[in-house]
């Protein structure tokens, strides 16, 4: 009974803060979270970070923040709310089409930023705005104050009703909203809206997956055929994938570390080899490569699992196994509605059928030049007891499919591409939707045991590396040209 | 504004009753609910129906009626209830292992059940409990009151708290428990009880099936040797269906009205014969029959759809991509926790892909002896909004799987077997469930294109077949197994 429950409320979201409220008066205790202890005694604590941004032309974003902000105030008047709070960082980016570097791999800026129906305050570090910057601001009506200007701001609230999510809201500015201001819980309008991309937005996605996949095929042809010879390891290899995505145009950053993992190291989910653990590759057993990049024209995150040299029967069956699991989901064609928890099972089935599973979803959202992870989106078949199941797929998300199997102590195998939603036809039982693949990098055939495919997985495996063939051909050499027909032949 | 809204209480559910009330009070108007309209005016109404009932002994119902009822006093000291209400008529047959006659096709007795931590009291028409009826309820400390009674008794609770369910309770009821009296809202315990059919249901289940196997196999091989040279009906194969049935030992009841439809009485998913549309069956086209019995043994549900003749090209693409969807159901393995509507998709999947789909779920729980509609397991993909998904499926569970493609004005096709939720093996993943095919009668090989099926989906096929062959077989005539070994013959 009483005590004290302290916490930085600008760390916390409103959800998690409530929590905690609740536990405290239960206990008749009580919250502190005016700020970071550590403020104190952490005194070469590194500044906040305040790098430059740039704004996202409309070529790229295919839908001005006039636009967007038009959208977000029909949802908000619907709701009944007049202000709309939000501290979640790449909805304010992608609202403001803005794009920065203050986090490493999500070009985000740290800001709020408050819509009225007349008004939109972006609360930023405003010395880094630049005169170009602030006449774009202008025009899309944005105005812009001190970042810590946000708290008076709320302070000001007199009236009305706010919007915010609980999730991603802060806790520290839930709290601080005045008692007469009506609060609505909801999810940011700018969640759905942005995890449905826009026709110009798919269009840039597919071709910065063609660079990505000439990047990742130029590595994969390097290893394939220096392994035996050259001395490569996790590391090395790794930043040879780097050297070559940096090759393609309009390429800023990867968009997460790049995993790169060797026999037993694979078998840890989220592997990132250092430089003690960093092995030394063989020409034998399986390389897991886990990456992706940012480029203006979106985000991209793929797997390839690659047999370096000898596989015995046992993974090849296991990495068939990834291999249908990849394929069944991309094939699937649903009627609308269909949630990304139901059609996990199809990805799962044959890895099921081996006694065997991936302690992970099968999928997530992927952002547009913002986090490669991004919801609602995702493809699971765990749903936390309660909550709200928000997977429902709509033309123009894009997520991945990323089965796998991890064997302790030996390997790991994982198969990622990413799946655009899209629609198919239309019948008398309603508006089918289906999955274009639009990742580009051969599956590795030396692994695939052919006859544990059906023959239509075949058509599709062999469909899928025609195309991946035909993407990629044109923008490597005759010599990587030759290579893939061979990794891309059909079964 | 104001008015008033009229209802027989003793018909509706206390939820909807509740419903009913909100609407009501928003209105500013009142509800009346204390009894029946039309008994007024409506003089020669049927009396309630009083039929004898029988008690299930526990060499069939596995369970003890003292067990049962501790069982679900444990539930209700965990929930803090003092007293639980129950006027669902399947959860009293359940607990108290009595069937009866009351409503048609399904053996209940009309009947309202409280059970305290010391009582348990029956309400229904003590007049028809015969000599050994009472010793048995006695010896389970069953005491029984009259129908009418249950008014008075809800009336008399004083203190403590009632556990009832909103979905099933009646509105009366519920409205009439005193105010002093605390409500818990909750599913009956007996409802998950009785979904997970214990070791002596399940052998006893399957024997029904081997019986039900027979009468439908003798059957079919009646109308595929006949259907050319002698006049066939809709009706008179129902009857002859059911004659068969009838021959079978322990056989009570149908469990439902047959559904015995031609050509494109069958695009109508619940088609009843009449006089009026009874079809002339001939030697060409699709008849579909879904039809079940009561056994002591337990209940069955099974679908065919017959090739009385040529079918097209068109005709064995959707037959085979029904067969393929309920094969694909029936060889899933996996996790427990893993739910009904995340299975769905299974046996959807090769319907969707040819842009058709059914309006219906995928499969329905089956009662012991009692309604062979049983929740809460099932197999759909649609979720009302917000409702609470209950079908995780258990081992013990029996689920029908029964996908199929429906042609308006040209012909309905269905496949419908029942599957028993088993345990598969454990690993270091968790414990895998699959599912035992406990329905044995041929799927008709000549509406199947073999050359749509995959290879795995061909062995299992055959390896049901196989099954049906070995299971049936005993039991027909030779001239009926010798066309037996044909219709399961190895494709």
């Amino acid at each position: 009974m009483g005590g004290c429950i302290g916490f930085d409320g600008r760390t916390v979201s409103a959800e998690t803060g409530e929590a905690y409220r609740k536990a405290a008066v239960e206990k008749k205790g009580t919250l502190w979270m005016q700020g970071d202890l550590t403020e104190a005694f952490w005194t070469d604590r590194p500044k906040m970070p305040c790098a430059p941004f740039f704004i996202l032309s409309e070529q790229y974003s295919g839908k001005s923040t006039a636009d967007k902000l038009a959208d977000i105030r029909n949802e908000m008047k619907e709701a009944g709310a007049d202000v709309h709070l939000l501290s979640s960082l790449c909805d304010i980016a992608w609202i403001l089409n803005v794009r920065g570097n203050d986090i490493t791999h999500v070009p985000v800026v740290l800001s709020y930023l408050a819509v009225t129906m007349r008004e939109c305050i972006w609360f930023l570090r405003e010395e880094m705005i630049t005169k170009e910057q602030r006449a774009y601001l202008e025009e899309n009506h944005v105005a812009t104050r001190p970042y810590e200007a946000i708290d008076a701001y709320i302070a000001s609230l007199n009236a009305g009703a706010v919007l915010y999510d609980g999730e991603t809201l802060n806790m520290k500015l839930a709290a601080s909203i005045p008692k007469g201001v009506q609060v609505i819980l909801g999810h940011n309008p700018s969640e759905w809206q942005k995890a449905i991309k826009n026709p110009v937005e798919t269009e840039h996605i597919k071709r910065a997956h063609i660079k990505d996949g000439v990047a990742f095929t130029k590595f994969m042809y390097w290893l394939k055929t220096r392994i035996a010879s050259e001395e490569i390891t996790e590391i090395s290899a790794s930043d040879y994938l780097l050297k070559r995505r940096q090759e393609q145009e309009h390429f800023l950053d990867v968009s997460f570390d790049t995993i790169c993992a060797y026999g037993e190291h694979a078998a840890m989910m989220h592997y990132a080899a250092s430089k003690e653990t960093d092995a030394r590759l063989k020409p034998e057993g399986f390389l897991l490569v886990d990456s992706g990049g940012h480029y203006l024209e979106g985000t991209t995150d793929i797997t390839r699992t690659l047999a370096l040299g000898a596989v015995t029967q046992e993974m090849k069956r296991h990495f068939t196994a990834v291999v249908r699991g990849n394929l069944n989901l991309a094939s699937a064609k649903f009627l609308q509605g269909v949630k990304g928890t139901q059609l996990d099972v199809l990805a799962r089935k044959p890895i099921w059928d081996l006694g065997l599973d991936y302690r992970c979803g099968t999928g997530h959202g992927v952002g547009y030049l913002l986090n490669v992870h991004e919801g609602p989106n995702a493809f699971r078949y765990k749903q936390r007891e309660g909550a709200e199941d928000l997977t429902v797929l709509k033309e123009g998300m894009v997520t991945t499919d990323e089965p796998g199997i991890y064997l302790e102590g030996a390997y790991g195998i994982r198969i990622e591409n990413e799946l655009l939603c899209q629609k198919a036809e239309e019948t008398e039982y309603g508006q089918f939707l289906c999955f274009e693949t639009i990742t580009y990098a051969p599956i590795d055939l030396d692994a695939v045991d052919a006859s544990e495919l059906t023959e239509r997985e075949k058509m599709q495996l062999n469909a899928y590396h025609q195309k991946v063939y035909k993407m990629l051909a044109p923008f490597l050499t005759e010599e990587e040209a030759e290579w893939l027909k061979g990794y891309t032949r059909e079964l």
